[in-house]
């Protein structure tokens, strides 16, 4: 048995976006830019997925920006707010401590460039709420960026209350929306969104495709400059087969969305049930306002490295925070953020699941889990230390 | 019969590089930072696609990064260049007149945030000369940016040359190698390449992939920031299916690149020499270092894009100049540089060929380019007056 658990890292393509894409691959090959027939498919294909994923974030078709994926949307996002507030001397921008790095680095990057950047702190589920925003936003403030929903521990933020907080105030409201795209239900008009970064790979679409939805008047800055690709504002040979493919995994996650939801929920609230039954550990994020995929753990005394290679000999594909940031020997900021220590940090578990996955899936991993937990921890020099005593437990 | 001769502006993608794809759109669809299997995977076709790339050019798999395309490395190498330069109060770069948006825009943006660009003059062909880059070399220089052969003219430029003076001088130098790569070869250690970049569906690979070479010691600066990925130089997940796909479709098309040469060079000059017989038109480019698939006229008194537009509906697809550029009022910037009038340069024509195109299709072309280049004449006020003697001919 293979389970794939870790949809929030990549997900396995959709069947209807394979075969969006393989007419791209193979018949229809044209530069869009191209004023010929074998061109002009291209760029009706091209408006064709402009169109589906703008109607189902409920914007225009030209509000739509494609890029190579969730981080170039969020590094234009930010720097083109950035810009724009920099040329009215606002030079203040706000977010969160637990945003992805693609928006955390940016961020630093025009800390470098003189802009001065609030992270604001979150609950000890991961909630910001929007009267923390009221309260961080100044005279000079260009931005609130802020997660729809964190990639690491699933907690959905107000989007919607700070977004019509933001309009009121007048400053731009930018949404990584990464893990929520597809996921959750998006209105960018009625939530009042300005800004909002998408990728593909999140949703049953191909790695290499994003899209970032800018309401019209933002006149967004190039991240790469050269042709006059996307409204001049994004440069290079759109990847048609990719864009088109994404669109119609969007649409195709968009519809089902209420479906795959009832059913993700079912498995995750089975999991959350039955973990939580390992002693000294923690469910990390809200379990009210959480993605319905996402479950992620801290089991004290172990490390989540450890524990992903034991459960990958078990045929079970998870991981212990962010992809992006695997390899790295740092606790997830995320963790810390909520409060857990650094040793506790360093021992946790993300299972985030899609639509595919089954019930008979999740009972497996509650049969398997468990027992390796306790294994890890009859080994680790930590929880023996716990067990005598000498420290005290954490969890 | 539909002849496709726009292979400067994207090509079909090769059975291989599909082939070398379809995996990793249906199997194989991990994300290289995941530990478990599946990412594991997805990570080991990751590094041999970059040590295939890196053969083909003569460096080592750590010094190739995955871009989304052409147009993201040339931005990359030149704004690196240009922040390792300021390092050291270097802030002048040398280019040429005739290089791709995706460099002439981002200087201009460097030129905005302070640096100094000296655009570097052509010769009637399309040439610049490694003596023209050696006196525009300052102590303040900080770059050489100058493309391997034109994507509108086909002329190649005297690349190692100037490397070898660059090296000499201490200065880096970066090459737009966007139409050679695949098409002719490369050795950037022969050739004393600090950079390159290429694009993957410029050589019967995908689009929305392409590869930045930088030299090992050439420290990076993220046009993308956000998570590890490229040893932290290139955020966002890796397109694995595509990067697959390009490296397979380089490694094939270097494999074969002397027999296409021959081949696509014979119908060049079938094309070239047919073409010349056209009363009043002139070859634009090199007749000697030319692309082997690059074939560029002017034709006087009449308009590229109607030109365009019956050649089409002949099934021939053609362009007239790059296709970033179509859509564009203006005349093309290389014609201009070269020397060709503005009146000349709007009835510019590319046609341009890969390995797949026959000769039968040459002899289609030159049978139906020649009657409408005379009907659109017929038609054409400007051509009128030439023929009266109102106006001196230019061609």
């Amino acid at each position: 048995m293979r389970i794939y658990a870790d949809n929030a890292a990549t997900t396995k393509m959709s069947r209807t976006a394979i075969d969006a894409m393989l007419p791209y691959l193979d018949g229809i090959y044209g530069n869009p830019s191209s004023l010929h027939t074998v061109g002009q498919q291209a760029a009706e294909a091209l408006m064709t997925a402009r169109e589906q994923v703008a109607a189902c974030l409920h914007c225009t078709a030209r509000e739509i920006y494609f890029t190579s994926g969730g981080s170039e949307a969020d590094n234009q996002a930010l720097i083109s707010a950035a810009a724009l507030g920099a040329k009215k001397g606002k030079k203040h921008i706000i977010s969160t401590s637990i945003e992805h790095h693609a928006v955390l680095h940016t961020l630093q990057a025009l800390e470098k460039q003189g802009f001065e950047v609030t992270l604001l702190p979150v609950d000890e589920e991961g909630h910001i709420t929007a009267q923390q925003v009221a309260d961080a936003i100044r005279d000079d403030t260009c931005l609130v960026s802020v997660m729809y929903a964190n990639n690491e521990i699933g907690t959905i933020e107000p989007v919607a209350e700070i977004g019509k907080l933001c309009r009121e105030k007048g400053v731009l409201f930018h949404t990584d929306a990464v893990q929520a795209a597809g996921h959750l239900p998006i209105d960018v008009q009625a939530q009042n969104i300005d800004m909002l970064s998408m990728s593909a790979h999140k949703f049953h679409g191909p790695k290499g495709v994003g899209a970032l939805y800018a309401r019209r008047g933002i006149v967004l800055t190039n991240v790469i400059y050269g042709g006059a690709q996307e409204r001049g504002k994004r440069a290079g040979t759109e990847n048609v087969a990719g864009i088109v493919s994404m669109a119609a995994a969007f649409k195709e996650a968009c519809e089902n969305l209420e479906k795959n939801a009832a059913h993700m929920t079912q498995m995750r609230d089975r999991l959350i049930g039955g973990l939580s039954q390992i002693p000294h550990c923690a469910l990390n994020g809200s379990r009210k306002n959480r993605l319905p995929g996402n479950v992620n753990f801290c089991f004290e005394g172990i490390e989540g490295e450890s524990l992903l290679l034991l459960l990958d000999a078990k045929g079970i594909c998870a991981s212990s925070g962010s992809a992006c940031t695997s390899g790295s020997l740092d606790p997830s900021h995320v963790l810390l953020a909520i409060g857990r220590k650094h040793e506790v940090a360093h021992g946790s578990l993300r299972l985030s699941l899609c639509e595919e996955n089954t019930m008979e899936e999740a009972e497996y991993m509650l049969k398997e889990i468990p027992p390796i937990v306790e294994y890890l921890r009859s080994m680790s020099p930590v929880w023996k230390a716990l067990e005598r005593g000498e420290q005290q437990h954490l969890l």
